[in-house]
């Protein structure tokens, strides 16, 4: 579409030993060297992203602005599919194995929320008007786009700050619609669904309601959400944000929720901001599955880690944390940060 | 031990919902913001692990050296304690409950192998006289360290660039004994033996036999050893290195089979040099749980993952990887290199 000829379709690759899901971009195979995701790919020293410069985008598929045409400025909150997706709407799954292996088409969707139309406000920054925004901006994609039965998960997140992956510093987010179920999702809900048969409780229910009892690890609280450390933090100053009554899917929440849901994230972030200026950080929505039955025992809700410590670096082969912060301390911090 | 007084004892702590145990270091409660760890915390400008600074280092567990006192200079390599152990070799696990949650003593070991008195020396400069005397120390350690009971798993690291995480630029590894099998590893066992059950063969004997002979993933062979890139990638360049013949332990390698793991990691390592200069990466050790019983559906491998895009963050929290480098391009690119 816009390299001008034919293109490949991405893939999707099963380890044969983990069953984890890859998805492999097979469309700049002759430019082994060129690592960069494509996201990267806008012309250097212009924002696209930027109200005026909607031209340089695909066009919307989804945009809050009081009124005016399709792709014109006066946006509040504008979602474009990004310009060189992961994986493709169009074409088939087409499972099929490759020798011992399993791959299918890298069907589903790749889109970027943009936050807010002033390039220089961080998330940090937000008020509650903008951060009601964009949640709702996500339960509406996800209501559309689950009616693709294709589709198995909506996997939705924030990268914050270079160390942390953002590409653009204009403040947005980045939604990747899949055929299949991520790994730490599923392992979530396996913990989840043991729990449950074992307790007739939901885990998250049961977390939420001693830490709110107990303190310690306690960050920010309303009526609505918790904001929590969570006991077996992997990183310094990791945060899981909460909603107290029990929700499987994000995209049941409604209006007043997100009320309380953006004073919590609002206040969460000016005191993680204020403890760790200039912060990195990803922050990944964990919901339930779409289109795979019902996920009773399931509690949706967001994980914020930090970029702070690059030391741990052998993580990632082993799933083997060292966190130099116990989150008591982190909580006890935050918690005494006067706003 | 290092700061004067009492020493709180690391913990292990168990996430209630994914099951994954994360050391929680408690001795700088008092200090959150002070994230480093403590490897970090060797005097600025100073090289601890270079030959006459001996007396820098904890007295050390291991040398090979020709001759001469222990901790003295003249060694070809030496292994120390981590001054700052994430985990404690002294006390016991005392596994408790803490509220609905588990934890344990971080009881372990934490180990430095300074793999070459040469403070200048890279990984992938290394001669295989070099390599073979660090796979030895591996091995030498792993025998050592087995006798203890409460031990589960020994994980072996190594991180190149300071982008991986290495502290010091004087070229080392990294041992940590622990109590507990490290997730990736556990995952990677269920796996293979769902696959043995099933089969009747280590599925990892079957990678490699159709890796040898579909040659698009191979980057090097040799009669014993075998360097693929996965079938799923999660990285750019992840590389495999494998021994041909069964093994499910890592200690009970031979001399023999040493010198061909020397020569596959010599030959990989410059090709990726070459490739990518100045490469960031991690290479973990993934081998068999210490004291658990039978492994005989696990092979032991070696896995380097490289470090050069930043973009995919959001992984970390959804298991979920996005490899712009087919792994079939990165080891043609990989081949064709002229050494």
């Amino acid at each position: 579409m816009h390299n001008g000829g034919e293109i490949a379709m991405p893939e999707l690759r099963k380890c044969p030993i983990t069953g984890r899901w890859v998805i492999i971009s097979t469309e700049r195979a002759r430019r082994p060297l060129n690592l960069r995701l494509q996201t990267e790919e806008y012309a250097p020293g212009i924002n696209p992203f930027q109200p005026g410069n909607e031209y340089l985008t695909p066009p919307e598929i989804l945009a809050y602005r009081p009124g005016g045409a399709a792709n014109s400025p006066n946006w509040s909150l504008r979602v474009i599919p990004n310009k060189y997706p992961a994986l493709r709407v169009e074409g088939t799954l087409d499972k099929e194995g490759a020798g011992p292996y399993d791959k299918m088409n890298g069907v589903g969707a790749h889109e970027v929320i943009i936050e807010t139309p002033d390039p220089n406000l961080r998330f940090s920054q937000y008020n509650e008007q903008t951060l009601q925004q964009v949640f709702r901006a996500y339960r509406d994609r996800i209501v559309d786009l689950k009616r693709d039965v294709r589709l198995k998960y909506i996997l939705i997140f924030k990268n914050e700050g270079s160390s942390a992956g953002a590409t653009q510093s204009h403040s947005h987010s980045q939604l990747i619609a899949l055929p299949i179920v991520p790994k730490a999702v599923a392992e979530e809900l396996r913990g989840a669904k043991t729990y449950s048969e074992y307790k007739e409780r939901c885990i998250y229910c049961d977390i939420i309601k001693y830490e709110l009892k107990d303190g310690s690890r306690l960050i920010a609280e309303n009526p609505e959400m918790a904001a929590v450390a969570p006991y077996a933090s992997r990183y310094p100053f990791e945060t899981w944000i909460l909603p107290r009554r029990h929700e499987s899917y994000f995209e049941t929440t409604n209006n007043e929720q997100f009320v309380f849901l953006s004073k919590i994230f609002s206040e969460t972030m000016r005191r993680l901001e204020k403890a760790l200026p200039r912060l990195s950080y990803n922050i990944v929505l964990h919901t339930s599955p779409l289109n795979e039955g019902e996920f009773p025992h399931y509690h949706w809700h967001f994980e914020i880690t930090t970029r702070i410590t690059q030391v741990a670096g052998f993580e990632r082969g082993s799933g083997f944390y060292i966190n130099p912060t116990p989150p008591e301390q982190a909580a006890g911090y935050l918690r005494k940060i006067r706003l």
